[in-house]
């Protein structure tokens, strides 16, 4: 990669990071990266609604809060006639570049930021160097802005080689609430994908490590449950309430409960409650955002319908309504010894890359997993690499950063792991 | 009364405490009963079957229990004629006498026993005087036994009088249980009856005392809920049990919880759980028996669909099923003023009386009131009357006793409260 | 009362309703009646820090919250002099008239608004006659400037007549709060007043009906449960968290399920709970606002104690700690008959009365039982009354008013029982 | 192993069938143990308290049920002398065999039965074949009949060959309720121990396969908690009472709740509850006898931290006590390899064996675990192997048998590799 094309990214990459957006409010992101892919010779561009299978979004905000995003996107420049197409939250989009014959590659990267507040410590370097976040609150803390660069240098670095076969980079809106994988799994671009590269920065590997293959995705559903009963003075007629908080309280105990389960790790949480409205008033109305998860795609399921019957019984058992809603959701994934073989040999002779790992666990959720289980269920292979970098603070903390020439590195052994998978059809 | 006539009550009472026997087992103290009713004029004489609503006994036992208890019964020297009558638990009777023009007069009195163990200390009456129980671990530990004869003694009393109507004495089987209360009213001998007089000794009022009308019964629900899962090696595969014993906790957590009620004292206790069969075994079954109680038949009503709810929610919670049923009730009842002025009356004129009291408070549960409901629903009146005795024990404890003389005390004022009745038609 | 009298208490109500302010933030309202009461003769005026005792003070808000609304005070023309001495919250005044030989009478009423969205609706009569709340979320929703303006005016008819003996009123703060009673009961100024009335409006009475003595106080205590734990990753170290949300739930579930009292009605409500940060994050802090309450001082206590050792072992059990403070308590009272016997006798004589009730029960808490229950303790008597008035609204809703004319109706009864009692000295 | 051995083994294993004894109790099984090793050359034979750590007993039963076992022992023509010997349920031996140098090599076999009726089906060989358990209620259903056989057999076989070195049999009582192994392990005779085996049949492993090394163990402790608090009248004094049922449930509910553990398998299990006396009683006492286990030693101890601390506040939350007591425990332990892969060497070339499995995961407890760690923890090494056998049913039910066949074959491994242990001192 030249100097120059070295600083094209760093400017982009800044760019997006002063614009960090939550899921489905990523316009300007999304215009951006359109933008840029425009400037390439593309095969095909699917833009918003084309991208995804509309139908499986989940955790969509409101009319309201989209347009508020929406408006920020076109106050920050964003292109007009871009961000028409995304109206309605329709965020991401699909590139494609076919040349000649050979197999069906994709690369999925994430461009999704987070609801946390940006340092502003002269330690950090997106406040000393001035590209901190604009949107106060909301921050790129997991490197997804790292991420959508990565995605257009392996792009330009295909582009720029002896590439024969078809290159897809999928870049996809709304993972940090494990929201937007099913729909861009489930939109159809990925039907013909022989091989699926994901990859994430960090996750506490150094600058010079390559991870080949990432496995231990915790299969994940996160849940809103809302109580609704009546409310009654608390003196004068407690027994005219249908106590929403009773309903709640109930759920908690007993969602902790569901019983262990031999076949691998289990989790569950309640990690956001509340409820009622006065000291003196009989709780009408109550709420639990929670997750379940699980070592297998199986596990969590097992601890979803656990969790659906115990909160439809809690609140049953005090005469209570309850709505479940399921608000994000993934499933758990492997990595193919196949592709994380070729990154390792890739890897090992790319500069900068001082250290590769075979295999390590994300111990953790991520829904690169819909595409990759897409993807392998047809018969294809997936496979999600790591590339280190030191961060300073941990991810979804307001000190995250990366050190942006890892950056380059990740492009060197994407773009050279695509070439070989396409030359070896392994 | 004579002092023969005296002796030959404290014969019968000694009789009966000597073979105390719980609901739907009382096989010999109803032939006891009847041998003695068989000696006197009546018109009409109900045994078994014809004495109740067969339909509407609760927590009859097993046949087995019920066979060895009518063992028992012929092994005692209860006349085996009377006995093939009461087969199947049908005790208890209803005694009826017509004299002439007047009102239909009907007394209450029950006659079962207890299972708790008599105490055989020197201090204790019937242990001292050879009298105590030949059924070990059962005890008449409530005066039933005085209650029967108090029944026969007012019989005596009355046919001796110039009483001019008709008597119906109701011998009441299972009260301690709430068990035969419901289908001793829906009898159809309460149908025609104006004045309802039902008694009770003790009470923790002394020798010589009489409470003209006691008010504040609990209506009450007994019931025993038995949740049944699935067991599983809790080690190997806890996620294939499903667990009756945390159902079971739910279950109690929450029935305690039922909301306090504004018109009035609500009761719950889960009295007597258990569950599971092994340390490393996952709970397949377990079980409540418990009761709910209400300040009236309303509240207790509230209470019993609020646990119903609760107790089906619970097994839903755990993926477990239950079995609710119920093994005794009650509503609550009022004693009418009239009959209770009409005891007050009677009892300031009675020998042995040195306290007449208008009203107290029972604060506990009684199935007289279904009698005294059914008598007051078809425009009747009713009261529960009490009479003092000097227990030494509290009721319900081994040490446990009445002093036989207040058991002529009693006869004298419920017989003189008919004649005045009958007479006045208050 | 002259029409122009009237004219001006109903100018005085109406300011104050325009100034609703909470507990502790009466500045406006203290100010108002200060400098009414400056015009007339007094012997003596404690204001702020000289009319309470300070230390007993509940629920006082932080100081931004303070001196936000002494700001609000000042921008609405309250005299700088007398909010300077309210300074910190120290909100309400008693004022004291010495008249020659008599008893000591005294006469509560209180001051404090709610945090209710006032009705904008055409058929409210603030809103129609353009005296709505300026306080956009707070509002007069429970006549207390309907009582202030009481007070008022029965100083004016005392001081108008023949009285004989002294007169002390207190203008009390934070009575919605129960936050206010303690502080003013045990501020030295009622340890001398030999007999006490305190009044409310309204409580579902009409206009034209005089409760004389209103009974059936519920004891209660509002109570803040603040538990802390400690954080962590749900998903990847669920071990390393101290829960605080489960900590939370497990005290929610036994605090309903404190034993029912045989003694009479208990309250328990866990009315505002909530807790957690994120989905994915082991819940390190959660909290319960909730109130506990007697039909008697005893029986608030009993529940009190109960939830004081479940809130402390709930948190115990989830290895989290928790802070239990008392934001607001109030005992239960009973009005003497004599002083109740006046007011009937007086309102019996009044223009406009049309229905005189000897007694009601409240069926709620107010802190007027402080003062009622000091006076009594030291051998004199207390009587609260109700004033009907036919509000469209209930007590604590958006709609709800007074009748003002019902406002004069108050003054004559009261000020008719003070000089009654002065004269009788029952 | 000549047939006329064999039939010999036959005879004695038969009669420990006939024989079941629960722990501590099994007096005849060790007298009969005894009586056959006094047969053999042994240097040393420790009996009863020269056996076990006497302190370390877990779960002795009461002098009452010792007294009747031992009695039974008696019946059954025990030998005298030796049931004087292990009165106070003393139970298990440890027999010495010294020859010449050599390392010192141990073997531990458990002996103890469980509490489960035997089948009387014909299809049952012990039924069948007339030596069904006499002791009814009692059965040899997890094949330490077998245990202890092996360990006579492999005691003669290596008796008979040119073994150089120290062999230690540790006949272990009260296995089914991890109660023995820790006295034994702490006895002293473990502590010069080189190289430990120890041996279980079937395991759901067939006849004529062997499992080298056994893993997978599951710490575990048995707990008892015994709750206690005040009974009072449910209907007149519920307040009275200090509810054990309702702590009991409280514990329950939150037991199940323990954190999930990143590092691995938890497990708890409150298998066997119960609680109160009558339905119309508050409960005055409790109890949960369950269980907690983990993967490592370290999840156990951690699952036993929470438990203990919830259990102390679901008392503390309703003013009860609770009494918690081990009745059992049992660490984790890992099969060294060297060991293992001699059995596997031994096993390879032994008659019958058609198939060797190198690892196994148990899946469960046990507490020759304890005997393992104690060696390992000094320098040696330690390996639990497995005998296949075709069981018709499962271990713990009452159709459970050994193939007596394998029983040989077992013999031989367990001796073949000791043997090769001695020479080859891995």
């Amino acid at each position: 990669m030249s100097a120059l094309e070295s600083d094209a990214y760093r400017e982009f990459r800044r760019d997006l990071h002063r614009h960090p957006e939550p899921a489905w409010r990523e316009f300007y992101t999304t215009a951006r990266i359109v933008e840029e892919l425009r400037k390439r010779e593309l095969t095909d561009l699917h833009i918003g609604p084309d991208a995804l299978a509309t139908d499986d979004r989940m955790n969509v905000p409101d009319d309201d809060a989209l347009a508020e995003w929406e408006r920020r996107a076109r106050d920050a420049g964003a292109d007009p006639g871009t961000v028409d197409e995304l109206t309605g939250g329709y965020t991401g989009c699909v590139a494609v570049v076919e040349r000649g014959d050979g197999p069906v590659i994709g690369l999925r990267v994430d461009i999704d930021a987070l609801p946390i507040p940006e340092s502003e410590d002269g330690d950090h370097v997106p406040a000393a160097e001035g590209f901190r976040s604009e949107h106060e609150g909301f921050m790129h803390a997991c490197g997804h802005d790292a991420h959508a660069t990565m995605g257009l240098g392996t792009l330009d670095a295909v582009l720029d080689s002896d590439f024969s076969g078809t290159l897809k980079l999928f870049f996809q809106p709304g993972e940090e609430q494990v929201a937007g994988g099913k729909p861009m799994a489930e939109s159809g671009h990925l039907d013909d994908v022989d091989y699926l590269y994901a990859v994430h920065v960090g996750l506490d590997h150094p600058s010079g490590e390559v991870v080949c293959g990432v496995d231990g995705f915790l299969a994940v559903r996160h849940f809103l449950a809302e109580f609704t009963g009546d409310p009654a003075h608390a003196g004068a007629r407690p027994e005219q309430g249908r106590n929403a908080v009773q309903a709640m309280a109930a759920a908690v105990q007993n969602l902790y409960a569901i019983p262990r389960h031999a076949d691998g790790p289990t989790r569950v949480n309640a990690g956001l409650v509340g409820g009622g409205t006065a000291t003196n008033i009989i709780p009408e109305e109550s709420h639990i955002e929670g997750e379940l998860r699980g070592g297998t795609t199986a596990l969590a399921a097992y601890m979803s319908d656990h969790a659906d019957r115990i909160l439809e019984s809690a609140a049953a058992m005090h005469d209570c309504e309850v709505d479940v809603a399921t608000k994000g959701e993934a499933p758990s994934a492997t990595s193919d010894d196949a592709l994380a073989g070729i990154v390792g040999d890739v890897a090992g002779g790319t500069a900068g890359v001082t250290n590769v790992v075979d295999s390590a666990d994300l111990g953790g959720s991520e829904d690169a997993t819909y595409l990759m289980n897409h993807v392998q269920e047809q018969g294809g292979l997936a496979c999600y690499l790591g590339v280190g970098t030191d961060h300073p603070g941990g991810h979804h903390t307001s000190d995250f950063d990366v050190v942006e020439d890892d950056i380059a590195i990740g492009i060197d052994v994407i773009a050279g792991a695509i070439r070989r998978v396409a030359e070896t059809r392994p």
